[in-house]
């Protein structure tokens, strides 16, 4: 039999793979794979679906991530797929693998991390699973949200000559990354030496630890009549999540490098490590910011609202996916987003 | 810091532990932990939500099963759940988190299965995640399905005096997955060894490996007319579900030996095995059958139904749980259905 490395076809080329030969047979799929999430009619209103996995050693370590933190974080990122849909999350199921080397002690301090996340956006734990794994820790998290159904926003409706917006800040979750990946090497070597984290850390380590999910624009959204034509949340960085939407709608996109939101310790941070602060907006992930397009007849209602970036425009698909640097420059930008299975 | 090991609380009470200090918030939550599915509103209807994780090494050995059964398998043991809530599945979700042990051919074999049972079923794949594990096979998958709010049957509606009823048969999932254990343990001490698994195993096996959702008397009652009082389904052997009915619904219950359905290839394979066959029936898991009461008012409408036994009567609470046996006798049951954290 013939033996197909997984690596060979990348993370979104695996799941394009498997995923290709399903078909949906229910009146109530208004959309399966390929999105934050899926959509599931229920009357005037529809319902949201997304689930994450969580795996030690691949998406966490313990040498430098408090449980509460991951509770929380677990809960954050699937909240963050749901607000990416321009839906208001109401319900998570919450599961976990687990080796008996975790005490019930620090399943408390992980439960307590999901806790605060369903206080912080008002979600509901409904269900989940709790099983026992071979080898650390598994976490697997459902999140269930809900929009009126002329509200929800998928990654394919950006149009030619649509607005470009990014919330937020670009890059601090993984220069919070590289700082503890940093530190883990120090006291690797001499586990007596205390962590020096730096002036910008309490920012960066925020960021990278305990990130929040930006339902807080569905709202905005809400309050100013407007619905992007198109939206995503930034989990791999803005050149994967781009070219997502660029793939999904059929466009082109050209970001301008002056436009992209970059807090200014990230900034100084990534001079620090001798990074291009935008390097880090385009190819660090986990901010969990959103990335959307607008009508731009939407301009002016959006043009002084808070913590809201426009960053560039939608083009023709041949035009390609372009970045204007500060220098004058243009340069293609380079598809991200790898997930190599180990 | 105290460290309680995982396995003082048990497998529930761990998940009530951990689950106590969460409060719903949201006006569309009608049930939340506790059921086999979380029910969600959607105006006329409600949603039901369930999920279920599957670790290499703990619930499936590769030794002895092939990718697409555990594919097939992964999807109905979810759908049974929502069976049990007496509502249609619709829609799932399907993750696995892998190491690069296995091959793009190995997952199409997976995902072959997953196909099969959602055709089976017409229900969808929705959604999923795809990621690295650093040790063997995960599995996470959520079932979506949908019932108008009257026909949605929890554990905590059984009455004194509701008759005790279960579908199909029991034990012989596991009697086929004993089979399997011993063929495994032969083939270990001589590799050369073919496997002999002897007359009864076709049936046993199929149970065991490729088990059906019973879905098919979730149409069934609502043709009949009937609502059961009270549902679950049969995982972790009849036992288990049994107290999980009677601790919800704070009742007891008598089940006749008689009446607890068996198959004939269950009873004599486990005679060969010198087991008991009302042990496998109570004790055994993975029948996925359903458990569920009715009110003695439904009794002419379900009394020739197909596939389908009246097995038992619920009774008041401080009359505990018993088995009235062939042979007259009544023994307490005891509490099964214990997941060791290893």
């Amino acid at each position: 039999m013939q033996r197909t490395d997984v690596n060979t076809l990348g993370e979104f080329g695996l799941i394009d793979h498997l995923t290709q030969g399903f078909t949906n047979r229910q009146p109530t799929t208004v959309l399966g794979v390929g999105d934050d999430a899926a959509i599931i009619d229920a009357g005037a209103e529809q319902i949201v679906v997304s689930t994450d996995m969580l795996v030690e050693g691949i998406h966490f370590d313990f040498a430098y991530t408090p449980l509460k933190h991951l509770g929380y974080k677990a809960v954050t990122v699937n909240l963050s797929d749901i607000a990416a849909m321009n839906a208001r999350p109401e319900q998570i199921t919450f599961s976990i693998a687990l080796s008996n080397r975790f005490s019930v002690e620090a399943l408390d301090e992980l439960y307590a991390g999901v806790q605060a996340a369903c206080k912080q956006y008002g979600v509901d734990l409904v269900g989940g699973d709790t099983t026992s794994s071979t080898k650390g820790l598994i976490i697997s998290v459902t999140a269930i949200g809900r929009a009126p159904a002329g509200r929800i926003t998928r990654r394919s409706g950006a149009k030619v000559g649509d607005l470009i917006c990014i919330t937020g800040n670009l890059g601090s979750a993984y220069l919070g990354l590289q700082l503890l990946e940093r530190e883990k090497a120090v006291f690797k070597d001499n586990p007596d030496m205390q962590p020096e984290m730096g002036e910008y850390a309490a920012y960066l380590l925020q960021r990278q630890l305990r990130p929040e999910a930006r339902t807080d624009m569905v709202d905005l959204f809400a309050k100013e009549g407007i619905v992007p034509t198109s939206m995503i949340d930034i989990s791999d960085g803005l050149a994967s999540e781009l070219f997502h939407i660029c793939k999904a709608s059929g466009v082109g996109a050209v970001i301008e490098e002056s436009g992209v939101p970059i807090h200014n310790d990230a900034q100084l941070q990534a001079l620090e490590f001798n990074l291009d602060p935008i390097t880090t907006a385009l190819s660090g992930g986990e901010d969990y910011e959103l990335l959307f397009t607008i009508d731009p007849k939407d301009t002016e209602k959006i043009r002084f609202l808070p913590d809201l970036y426009i960053s560039g425009e939608i083009v023709a698909r041949e035009d390609g996916i372009k970045l204007h640097t500060k220098g004058g420059n243009i340069h293609p930008i380079q598809a991200q987003g790898w997930k190599h299975f180990e």
